[in-house]
């Protein structure tokens, strides 16, 4: 087998196929404005027993990120023939993730660079079983800045992560294993590669997606799961106190899945084990 | 001759030396680091008859953002070897860039990834000689927000700067060719990719760098040629006020130099062509 899997597209926006080539080898410029200016865009899919989880929303979310930083769309059944011939060239493994990885390409070429990579996930059972400590830190923007400042681009998923990972070193510096953004005018948003769900007075509740923040597709998937099972679910405006007298938190993404928040800030709160053995089950149990 | 020329860093924390490598050689791996989340920094350093100007700046610089992204120190020797022997590599030209990539390599490594890449510059003969429309955007920060929020990397030179592409599509749909960022609490920051100085009542001035923008190099070289021609220098709170009222503004940066300001959010205000022309000279003679 090989593994990891790493297909190039020849044209992320055109249906030109891709090509396998070796996971050791370059495959960027070093002008490539995805590497000089964090210029570009991704997804990153989880893959349970060789079906792509949400394959729809991550790609429908990858024309969205496009289309803010106002690159090429993606030509989406190129993009979705590669996640499956990633997948197909990989020996079937319980959890594996796929990254879309789409830059703007080389300055001036106009022509945009792209590729899947695939490779098995880590384990998440403690994260998902035990819980995780989160802390709250500023993200300096306000709830309002997606609509007031459009070209911060709140909201896209871009590659200019630098920030992101700062913050999960702040987390780990203060002892904790991931953080949790709260705009300037004192509400819940998003973690650096995660969105938040709490269980709030029946219903499971997430911050509006139009906070600046990316709507997830887990927490999507969740909704759904949620509704099936009978909870309400609503995006509303929320805040950290909101998160400590909530009788379930968690932040939720696309590998690790639901990870139970057992503390913030140094403060435990309550987990709720079987309702999240019983998401992440749900999750895992996606036909699509 | 070899254009343009590339360098790849063996260790860009040790003194390793470097490979020259084509540069339509791709350079970085799928999982590098510094494509998959912009997680890493750079420098670009004009280099003006085989002098790089401002060098001894650049790479304090380059270490000062390695500091704040808790990368390996950049070995200093190793990247000044790397400049010096890009500028051999090429024949000489009137003006060329160099550009000095330093990303945090590949997921889990812990091998940094670093390169230097030198070409002939853009002619910026019109930027400096006709000046630049700009328009003022909002950062979405406070100018406080280095000091509240470190974990947003604000003075670092990161190559994080979708937004800051993004911020000169905006202009460009406004029909200017550059931004300028403000505070939310109303104070002029920095250009996306620009520091930006004013002549105010006989004073040459430029915001205090204390204010989540970058220390520019530019700028402290201009400030130098100022006091030699007797202009007092100082940073300071300016707001857009001050920008419309001052006798005369810059973008000022690496390789376009000093361009005057002829119009904010298409409001003409007056340049200084004089001023311009010798600070540019200024700017072009150094020896180091």
């Amino acid at each position: 087998m090989t593994s990891p899997v790493l297909l190039l597209l020849r044209d992320p926006s055109g249906a030109t196929g891709h090509d396998a080539v070796a996971a050791d080898q370059p495959v960027a410029l070093a002008t490539d404005l995805g590497i000089t200016r964090g210029d570009g865009i991704f997804e990153t899919i989880t893959v349970v027993d060789g079906i792509p989880q949400a394959l729809d929303a991550h790609l429908t979310r990858l024309a969205h990120s496009a289309a803010l930083l106002e690159l090429p769309r993606p030509h989406e059944p190129a993009w979705r023939e590669a996640v499956f011939a990633a997948i197909d060239a990989h020996d079937e493994v319980a959890e594996a993730f796929i990254k879309l990885v789409y830059s703007r390409g080389i300055e001036g070429s106009g022509v945009p660079t792209g590729w899947v990579w695939l490779q098995p996930s880590a384990d998440f059972t403690r994260e998902r079983t035990e819980g995780i400590d989160v802390v709250l830190l500023d993200r300096g923007y306000a709830s309002t800045i997606a609509t007031t400042a459009p070209w911060l681009l709140q909201g896209a998923k871009t590659l200019s992560y630098a920030l992101n990972r700062a913050a999960i070193r702040e987390a780990a510096r203060r002892g904790a294993d991931d953080a949790l953004f709260v705009s300037t005018d004192g509400y819940l948003l998003e973690g650096p590669t995660a969105n938040v769900l709490l269980r709030l007075d029946g219903r499971i509740v997430t911050p509006k997606t139009d906070l600046g923040i990316l709507a997830g597709t887990t927490q999507q998937s969740i909704f759904e799961i949620a509704q099936v099972n009978g909870y309400p679910t609503s995006y509303e405006l929320l805040t950290p106190a909101d998160l400590m007298r909530a009788d379930a938190a968690w932040l939720v993404s696309s590998v690790r899945n639901a990870a139970p928040i057992r503390s913030v800030d140094g403060v435990a709160r309550a987990i709720d084990a079987e309702l999240t053995q019983s998401i992440n089950a749900g999750l895992a149990a996606r036909t699509a």
